[in-house]
């Protein structure tokens, strides 16, 4: 048993996002620690209402409508109440007094990110927010850290879920805007008042916070062009979907070459726009999220992944947590927690998959009950079976398994080959990804 | 001007990446610098032939044969040598030396990964490896990093781009391998022997190194499961398309139950594999990888880019030393490092898009020319011109424009709305993504 020293975590917040990442602390504590090499201690959650009711159960003395009491003391501060006041002032009090601040708060940042990220480094802190844009996918540190020593010439990104849900249902459907929100709305991807989102506002500040990043510069949100769905139409979707192109609300940093003077600036920018079909964007369905990028050395690369949902947009938190808190632990960011696990590496007759397998029989009766009598033996359910006869006295067999082990599979494969109803394996391949 | 600190960099191999290193290094210096907060100096490049002939011209006395002494005072060592030997012992001299470590190589990664970590851990230094697996995806650093505090289940990848190519061109020609093959070895994108990627032993290699990772245990390479994509036909591939799927070459790493023992285990495996054509690895062409991870919370994110082509490769190694010196300059990663450049923010009426207008005209002669004319007056030159008869008496015209400046296509559709000729704009769409 090793002893762990111990950092205090202040959370901010107990709404979706912060319930699960007060769940997954609580739960996962033992294997974050390992990774850490810390112990990372859940002080408080700070909420307006100790009593409220909420999704995920907690002891009722981790509540706390004192805020700033939690702050004092705490190691790391997560912020996750959203909105500008009082986020902004206690995050503020947070890194004057010393504590790293881990947000997922997309409107404080685009608003007051200069001042945010000035309080931090006159202390040392660290402030990370991956969260605060497309959810569980990383994006934030991509661009602050793997493409640092890239120059990025643009981003197309699809950072909002409720309007790509609502054009791809458009899309897909041919429904006007009303008919897709009001679906949107009624599956819990659309708020009641849904401003915030169809308007395009929740995209700017995303475009904001991401322009900043990609050409390390001050992006302010009034300056990010900004044009909602609303005026999308049924019509101009189906006249896109003929010409090859789909419709989809795009937050865009680019970095150009200002025309009049010749000298070099970028443009954040939020409006629904054709994309080509075969671009990688356009296979980003329902309430996903997706951000392209384009490299000078890199070339284009894309990040995808699910929305801003409560439990992914926690999976990001709790990254920046693990990262904030690493740099606490003496030595730095230690390399050999990368196989603290040592979980043993299983042979592959151990692995549960699928099989495709297609064989030649004899074409005469009983062959069919022969084979099925194989893979059963062998404890291998059949999901699928076609035949077609091929030559004269053979038939061909396209059998699709259940999953089963691989040494089951691999046995049936076997006993197949030595009966003599089936005259070649002319295929077996194994069906993953589902 | 500001005065920075210089750290010292040796690059050890001279070839297609580290030329590109070289290159960028070079080129982008003053960026660098301000992003590191130190500057990157390039102290020496270590090659076998300091005279044979390179991609990239650079002064003749960066070169020499001595990799020993160029990684004595280093402060950051770059391997981009490949293979096991002499890499590992150049590699285990630096970090022993004090010395953070940069590597693009799977191979040694995949086979002394744990030696190396160990030597790194001693010393405290650090040792990154984000251009191992998959070129510029960010694969590493999210795995070690953003997904730090959620549990991995299970990661698909197309890891080698050469296979891929292959593959997707018997999909799409129906060729089989050998002639696919040719193709591939003509376009540059299979080696003269190809037996390391056609046989799987690469993409073991990174499945190794993502399984290591991912699962925070040491998998070595004997232990990963390898077929190659040399038995796979043209057959398979026709029947596999009929039923939906495509035959993909897949890095498999997966968290699952061991079936005689009921305990935890992992399974990191590489063969070929039918994969839906609906999921998005399906949708991944060419030489191109991808890797689709599936996580407990954060649920499936998918990372997709080109392959390791050098100047790619170059952009991840870089990503990678640009890290690495953050640390090195005191106060941590500055965050202010995110402003530095403090380019300006372009009003939308200096970006250069293009425009689909659809607008309704009066149908008689001449009303084409009067709305080129328009075009032609704003300098917005048309692409793409339909023309379809709509009510009685008026023609629906779309019209697609090559990129113009935004205020001049915005001016051609002031004109156009006060065009006697005009009756209706029904439609204004930029298009974006090309």
């Amino acid at each position: 048993m090793i002893a762990y020293r111990s950092l205090r975590v202040a959370l901010l917040g107990g709404g979706s996002v912060g319930s699960q990442v007060a769940r997954l602390l609580i739960e996962h504590g033992p294997e974050l620690a390992q990774r850490v090499g810390a112990e990372l201690e859940l002080v408080g959650i700070a909420v307006r209402d100790v009593d409220a009711k909420r999704d995920v159960e907690l002891p009722r003395e981790l509540y706390t409508t004192d805020a700033e009491t939690l702050i004092l003391g705490a190691d790391v501060v997560v912020e996750l109440i959203g909105g500008l006041e009082p986020a902004r002032t206690l995050v503020l009090q947070a890194l004057r007094s010393g504590a790293d601040v881990v947000t997922a708060n997309k409107a404080l940042l685009a608003t007051h990110g200069p001042e945010l990220f000035e309080a931090a480094e006159q202390v040392g802190a660290q402030l990370s927010y991956e969260a605060a844009v497309a959810g569980a996918i990383p994006i934030i540190r991509p661009l602050r850290e793997s493409l640092a020593g890239d120059r990025v010439k643009r981003i197309l990104g699809i950072v909002n879920g409720t309007t790509n849900f609502i054009l791809d249902r458009m899309d897909t459907s041919g429904a006007d805007l009303d008919d897709a929100l009001a679906v949107a709305t009624e599956l819990g991807y659309a708020e009641a008042d849904p401003t915030a989102d169809i308007g395009g506002y929740d995209a700017a500040q995303k475009a904001a916070i991401l322009a900043s990043l990609a050409f390390h510069t001050t992006v302010p949100i009034e300056s990010v062009h900004r044009e909602g769905i609303t005026s999308v139409t049924a019509a101009q979707i189906e006249s896109a979907r003929k010409a090859g192109y789909v419709v989809k609300l795009l937050a865009i940093c680019e970095r150009l070459t200002d025309p009049d003077t010749g000298e070099e600036g970028v443009s954040a920018r939020v409006y629904p726009a054709l994309v080509d079909r075969r671009h990688p964007l356009a296979a980003v369905h329902g309430a996903n999220n997706a951000v392209f990028v384009e490299a000078e050395a890199a070339g284009s690369l894309m990040f995808y992944g699910a929305g801003a949902g409560g439990v992914e947009t926690a999976s990001a938190v709790l990254g920046d947590l693990v990262a904030v808190a690493r740099r606490h632990v003496v030595g730095g960011p230690g390399l050999a927690e990368s196989t603290h696990a040592s979980l043993p590496v299983l042979e592959i007759g151990k692995v549960i998959t699928r099989y495709a397998v297609t064989i030649e029989v004899t074409d005469e009766p009983g062959v069919l009950a022969t084979v099925a009598r194989i893979f059963a033996d062998h404890e291998v359910s059949v999901e699928q079976l076609e035949q077609s006869v091929s030559a004269a006295g053979t038939a061909t067999l396209v059998i699709g398994t259940h999953h089963a082990r691989e040494s089951a599979l691999a046995e049936t494969v076997t006993a197949l080959e030595a009966s003599p109803v089936v005259s070649q394996i002319a295929s077996v391949l194994r069906v993953e990804g589902a």
